[in-house]
């Protein structure tokens, strides 16, 4: 079976590259690992377009709806293998299964950032978390910590203020990177406590789960914090494990380097989303849906003059 | 009464732009001559994501409503001049009132265009139309033409088809320029005919309507087709009548000339949406929506290093 277009991830990127995808009739493949993509984790959105307030998870159903309503084909599995054939590509799922394409959208988005330090896998699942939305319910009247100074960051920590007792907000600089409206919701929050310019040096705990963090820099006298969790949120990792093999050029960050038309280096592989540099700092669903528009119209490009 | 910023144009880029300037905190105006843009006409939105179907009036709704809850002030007025002072702007609104602002978002969209012969000026509202969606009513069991092969054209084709009793839908060239999921639908429908290869030379009427329209090119034997009125639906023209007197680079087309962050060759200007050359041929609501993102941003990062 040979698509004319497999879309790798299934965020806003890949699902709205699948919308247009569908309304230029081109034969595809929706792959994606999670529906919805990082989307799911955002316990809030209240800057998409359309709506005022809606939850990621809320946000994800109506995209992967709406992909389904035209009648696209969706397989939620990950990808452990692109080959280049002659004129294909040969994908491989983690089931082992062979699908060609002659396209493809790679929309795999970014993986989370690790700290690297003692005691981080350790303790995953019993204290550390990557997930505030998905683990904050484990921390009721409990004290916690969050790593990290962008939007994601303080938005862990604020909605970690609603359900933990106390929430202490550590991040290497000063001031936070976060947009102004979160740092000022975060600094009227009286549970939430910032610590600038210290950086978590080990997570500590006995071996049930975390009992406290090691720090850098002494806060209030103490080189350790107690606490009975850790959110870690210092950002992503783009996707490019596949693609690198397959010689798609990346930029210093590591990011896929794209046109205007999100194609790279090679003519039938395009991408869209956090994994692309199209948008610079900026990764937001309202960006990464323009993206994968932009993708498959690329797409339609390149197959209606024949896949040059 | 200085601004940080002024948003010009309230389509889906300007609001987009508002929502986020005001997560960034931008003290800023919104100003437009048409809430929504031209965004209100469209009859149905069927691919921005998160909503599987709804009228460019009900999601225009949702934007205003969404940048009227973060408290943004909106003028629903035409700017009819830009000054440029020492440090800032000074626009002039539609009433002569004068407002100043430290940065812009030109996010003007674009204006109909013309077919710019006989008859066009003097049948306007007397059975030519540039909006199927507001005048489509009025033709109820009428013979109509639509003059184009865009999906806009194509779209205006169908929904007259639900309305009027036959639809034509005249294109200089072949195949229609559509989305192959429109040029289908209308081929499957019934009360279309699609006529390639003509133009139209002149709109006929009597001193109270249209009544034909001639043909540069027989259709079925006869130079003159008759029908009760005409859609004129071939696209925009870019509104820089404003901003060109700034000094602001357009392109060969017409349209401003962006950089990545939507920045112009001004530093203080920036500009979104279908106006700006960003996405190239794709004008869609994510789009425009997007660029609006960036824009806000790109002001953010203009004014937080000082306005340089």
């Amino acid at each position: 079976m040979i698509y004319d277009l497999i879309i790798i991830g299934a965020g806003p990127a890949g699902l709205t590259a699948s919308i247009y995808a569908s309304r230029y009739q081109i034969k595809h493949l929706l792959i994606g690992s999670q529906l919805g993509g990082t989307m799911v984790w955002a316990s809030m959105v209240e800057n998409y377009p359309g709506f005022e307030s809606i939850t990621g998870a809320d946000l994800s159903q109506k995209m992967i709806e709406q992909v389904k309503k035209l009648g696209v084909e969706i397989k939620n599995t990950g990808i452990v293998q692109i080959k280049r054939k002659e004129t294909n590509f040969e994908l491989k799922t983690e089931n082992d299964e062979l699908i060609g394409a002659k396209s493809l959208i790679i929309a795999t988005g970014t993986q989370r950032q690790k700290l690297n330090i003692p005691g981080e896998s350790e303790y995953l699942g019993k204290g550390v978390s990557y997930c505030s939305t998905c683990d904050a319910a484990f921390f009721k009247e409990k004290i916690v910590a969050v790593v990290g100074g962008s939007n994601a960051a303080v938005m862990s920590a604020m909605h970690l203020a609603a359900i933990a007792q106390k929430v202490y907000l550590i991040y290497r600089k000063k001031p936070l990177r976060a947009d102004p409206i979160w740092v000022e919701r975060a600094q009227k929050e009286s549970k939430i406590e910032i610590i600038y310019e210290t950086n978590v040096m080990e997570i500590m705990g006995d071996d049930q789960k975390v009992t406290a963090l090691k720090l850098d820099r002494p806060y209030q006298g103490n080189e350790q914090l107690k606490v009975d969790g850790l959110f870690i949120e210092i950002g992503g990792v783009p996707g490019t494990e596949l693609v690198k093999l397959l010689g798609v050029e990346l930029d210093e960050k590591g990011y896929i380097k794209v046109k205007p038309d999100m194609s790279t280096n090679i003519a039938s592989v395009f991408a869209a989303g956090d994994v692309a540099n199209a948008a610079g700092e900026l990764q937001q669903i309202i960006t990464a849906a323009s993206e994968g528009a932009l993708a498959a119209n690329g797409v339609y490009q390149y197959l209606k003059e024949g896949g040059k």
